[in-house]
């Protein structure tokens, strides 16, 4: 099968329906111990009551797939059963649970992968991100979506527009992020902004931040031709750190941006180093948002962030972020395509692992359609 | 000459303004360095436009001050030249500089002793304590208000109701610092605050939290005698810090509020672990406000902070913060006579400050006034 | 049966559950149209997944409640067919449905009487109160919970602790109308607080005002009573609406309080020349709170609002307050109990209907348990 | 004198100074009374403390100005006395008073036409705008900048970068208002916007919103020649006023957003039928921005708003907006050059106000520079 977004869809979306129900099988990638991911059938999953059943057509490879692994663990979450890998992805919807009424089968979609209680004391403050009981794709013990079907519910899904790809809605999750991040940073007109890392997170925090409005963006990384590439995507000025004096660094980040100090510092690296520029290179009554994860504990400069009052505020997943991530895609403010430098197919996952552990490129995709012969 | 809120009020505000006419010394208790305060007489300065000078009336004790005389500094600010200490102040309107039309003579204020360059960025957007050109008294190079003269910006004086006591208005300065703590916080109706240190300012941050809507606070230290008073002092629950294990304080912060999380935690201590329990205590989606400072760099569980969203707020002195702090105290609503344990002439600074080195009592207040015969 | 607040609650829970067992009827006060309620038998209501049955025990009247009795609509709202009465309620847990596991058989609580769908943006976003898919008891064509028995999403229960009593418990509903009211307009420690009209809403936003820190409170009214009653409530000033002239009731609001105008405004009134002067007497940069509804369309001196930008924020209904409500009242910073003024039972309905249409006493309160013999 | 942006800056900056050292007059535009301007020599002024001369280049013409030529006042504001009117202006600045350090002479800058007082509550609490004491350039008896020479508070001045223009400088202040809405109405990603009145306050709020990141933004207008106008200049949509059924226009700008209703309107036109239009089409939960001054008193479907939590905010002027609006022109992200369509130099002023007075064109600037022979 191939990428639907083109004229004769019409044709096209019956064939995918007609293939969905010939489907007997659930190809799926399982990860069922460190270093050891296996193709395996899986049974079909039905749609519950206000879920769709979908057929996923992209999945992208996250930081966290590869942590999983190759360690068998991110930070508390431990693979101890087989897990289906994967969150980052989109798809076509190709079955209705009890009650659906805001999609139709064919519809193409992003998939947002985490679903909360919708009752708790945090779900109903808006922020379902922190939700203790959400159910997340690809998280210990919960199964992901690098597989043929799977199931959401159905107001996680959304809708892309004809001119939006695939793989663009797949690369909606990493964006949701970085979206939530300028939201909860406060990125708009008027402010200067400093993203430390230059990886998938990194980037596309620094790409959010220009169309969030931000005056200007410097990037830091320790890797030049990470940076190389930031240029390319928009950056307004590029720093390698080849330090690990913080306070150094914080003065050519000012230096950068002609002796002005950002007032809003997005970190995506984790590391310790970065955190305390982080802080250090922030302007008065400022904002540090931490994005990236590292180290549980780090040695944090807090009297100097307590006296300027710069605040920290941690950025878990997202909330409320899809549709103004896809509406960044579609209105033409953000170009994401750039990122995905590797493609594989579903067959070819372990392949696709091992290119994504060995560093290569930044984003890896990985078509879950049965291909053609 | 005696407190004037008296029912002859006239009267002795003649005497006042008799007695400031007659003046023509002013003395100051001067730190020299390190550990050498000098009563002397300086010169009695004169207000500018837009200033007004006053009859200091009572000034307090601040562990800045202590660590002025102790060690000859704090933080960054070191006392080079002779400097007049004190800037918890009140005092009475002696002296109209030109332009100055909100106050009169005899005029009983309060003194918010910082005064901010009202031109920068963060002076016009509401930030103004956080002014890089901020004048703060007794902050090297800065003189401070343990005088019998001073002068300062009319717009920085709060005019104190009748029943509103003098040593009250020199309060309101590290009240001040609680206000602030608990607006930053966002203390309202139905939060749970944690309160770590039971200092002046833990004390006062308890008392104001409960004036904000607190449900409960707890507060934490490490001497039990000082959480005795706390409790007296309207406190719901106490806990004496008796471990160094951050986790273990937050499972007892929690155990003490019958199993919920505090939405908020005030860091009044400065120290490592009590800002490391700060974290793992304070509810996802909460908030950590630091009041205290400690040493300049703190190992932080910062992954656990980032993925609960457990903001992290500093609070530099305050900002818009004295009127509040005045109108909790005029209304009944706070009541902090009884953190006054010490009091002493401006002729006993030197007992004054031994007993605050030594730790004795809460607060100490000095009488600026000139004792008569 | 009597209420359960007594110190053999075992023995009685046990009657409860007794007495629910036994009962195959459900008593309920049916509005079939204007000026025409009956009292019928209907059926018992069995709770779904993630609800519970609910014994009622007391329901409050309220004003949306006698617009239905008297005219048969408000609003847009109109009955079209049978519809039970009632949504301020408090009831005792009587059956659990699927899932349930924060409550149990027995549990005294508080009834949030509007469920949304949590999965709309709105939902999603923490503004639940705006979902235009919420179910909102006794609102056409959703049945009420003036009856023996209904049932409800368990987490829109709000366990009442043993000190607080049922009759508190129903009071939480119009309570937490104030307390959003206060919420949304930002009332805190230094505010002052303007309040129009001195119904049951009106008393209670004047109470949570004080409750959250407001320096004074002036409470407005056309009734000279009622605000004999809100002075007694604890409001600082009180004036008579004698005049439709709205400058002239705002330069009273402002002597009032001498010669301060207030931050906050909190419209209760619905009345266009109380809107008027809400704008008129609110401070440059306040804020007016809309909580009163009046007729549609109103005339407003819009330039004055906007080039003193005084904000304008509608409440509609409550959201997440109902804990605080309950908070406010459990830790004693709010006393609503003399606001209940009549008593009726659930067989005397009409008469408490037809009290409460004649205007008598401030709030009427049902008592829907079964009346030992 | 030509202007000053060309290569061979120096040697013209000289000759600014040479000339402004020769100068002995300064012609300014005087309104004396309705309908009567006259060109007069007035005194040069001389800069105080903290202030610069500045010799000004450009002054644009706002609605106000024309309102106090054709009718001699606007709102409460009357002229009484001959006033120099203007207020939109860019210059150079050409003579230091006593302590400025942040300019030098020959400095191309962007002139803040309102100076607040600077020590009351509100310009502590950053809303200089609303600052009762502020001093307003050309609004009564405040003179204004249609003059060569004028002074102003050095930290309302704001440097303009090389590449961007004198009249871009003046261009800054309708600007700031439209930047300063946004920022009120909380514009950003994925925000659909209402524009109503497609004027130059319009057409700029317009503008703006797309650079703040609005998804799409609709604008209204009883003109179709604006509309036209607003097309090119970036509108998403553009919908004709041709009805003052405000709840239809409501309904059609919902239909010309594919179903959608914007999360927030600004109203620029001032009419009573928009404003009306803007509380009805506004999504639940969203906002009102009033920018348009129009009536007093409109009439104003109150319960629709507050019901659905449509807020309406004022904005008067604008707030720490400058820096902001010259970085939305530094960067490219808004151009503003196409709105001027009428050029005049200062000694054409009367033609220039008479084709203001017609309606012709969107914005008319006056070259207030001594035009060389």
């Amino acid at each position: 099968m191939v990428e639907l977004i083109v004229p004769i869809l019409t044709f096209q979306m019956f064939k995918v329906k007609h293939d969905i129900k010939m489907s007997d099988t659930n190809l799926s990638a399982v990860l069922h111990s460190k270093m050891d991911i296996r193709m395996e059938e899986w049974p079909i999953p039905e749609p519950k009551a206000g879920e769709v059943q979908i057929a996923v057509h992209s999945t992208g490879i996250c930081g966290s797939d590869v942590s999983y692994y190759t360690k068998g663990f991110i930070g508390d979450f431990v693979v101890r059963e087989p897990m289906v890998l994967g969150h980052e992805s989109s798809g076509i919807v190709s079955k209705l649970g009890e009650g659906v009424t805001n999609l139709k089968v064919g519809d193409r979609v992003a998939m947002e992968p985490g679903i909360p209680c919708r009752r708790c004391d945090l779900c109903k403050g808006g922020k379902y991100n922190l939700c203790p009981d959400v159910i997340f794709y690809a998280t210990p013990p919960v199964h992901g979506t690098l597989t043929r079907l799977t199931t959401l519910a159905a107001d996680f899904c959304f809708k892309l527009p004809d001119h939006v790809s695939m793989e663009e809605g797949a690369l909606l999750e990493p964006l949701s992020v970085a979206v939530y991040a300028c939201t909860r940073a406060g990125v708009t007109i008027g402010k200067r902004v400093l993203v430390a890392g230059a990886g998938p997170i990194g980037l596309l925090a620094m790409m959010s931040a220009k169309a969030y409005g931000a005056s200007e963006v410097v990037i830091t990384d320790i890797s030049q031709s990470r940076l190389d590439f930031a240029k390319k995507m928009g950056a307004d000025h590029i720093l390698l750190v080849d330090t690990k004096d913080a306070q150094e660094m914080a003065g050519r980040v000012k230096d950068s941006l002609g002796g002005r100090m950002p007032e809003i510092t997005i970190e995506c690296s984790g590391a310790e180093s970065a955190i305390q520029m982080a802080i250090y290179a922030t302007k008065s009554g400022g904002m540090v948002c931490l994005v990236g994860l590292g180290p549980p504990e780090v040695k944090v400069p807090i009297v100097n962030a307590a006296c300027r009052e710069v605040d920290i505020r941690g950025v878990f997943r997202y909330c409320n972020s899809y549709q103004n991530a896809l509406e960044m895609i579609s209105t033409g403010r953000i170009n994401v395509k750039p990122l995905i430098t590797h493609r594989f197919t579903l067959e070819q996952t372990l392949d696709a692992y091992n290119a994504a552990m060995g560093g290569s490129g930044i984003k890896i995709m990985i078509n879950c359609t049965r291909q053609q012969a």
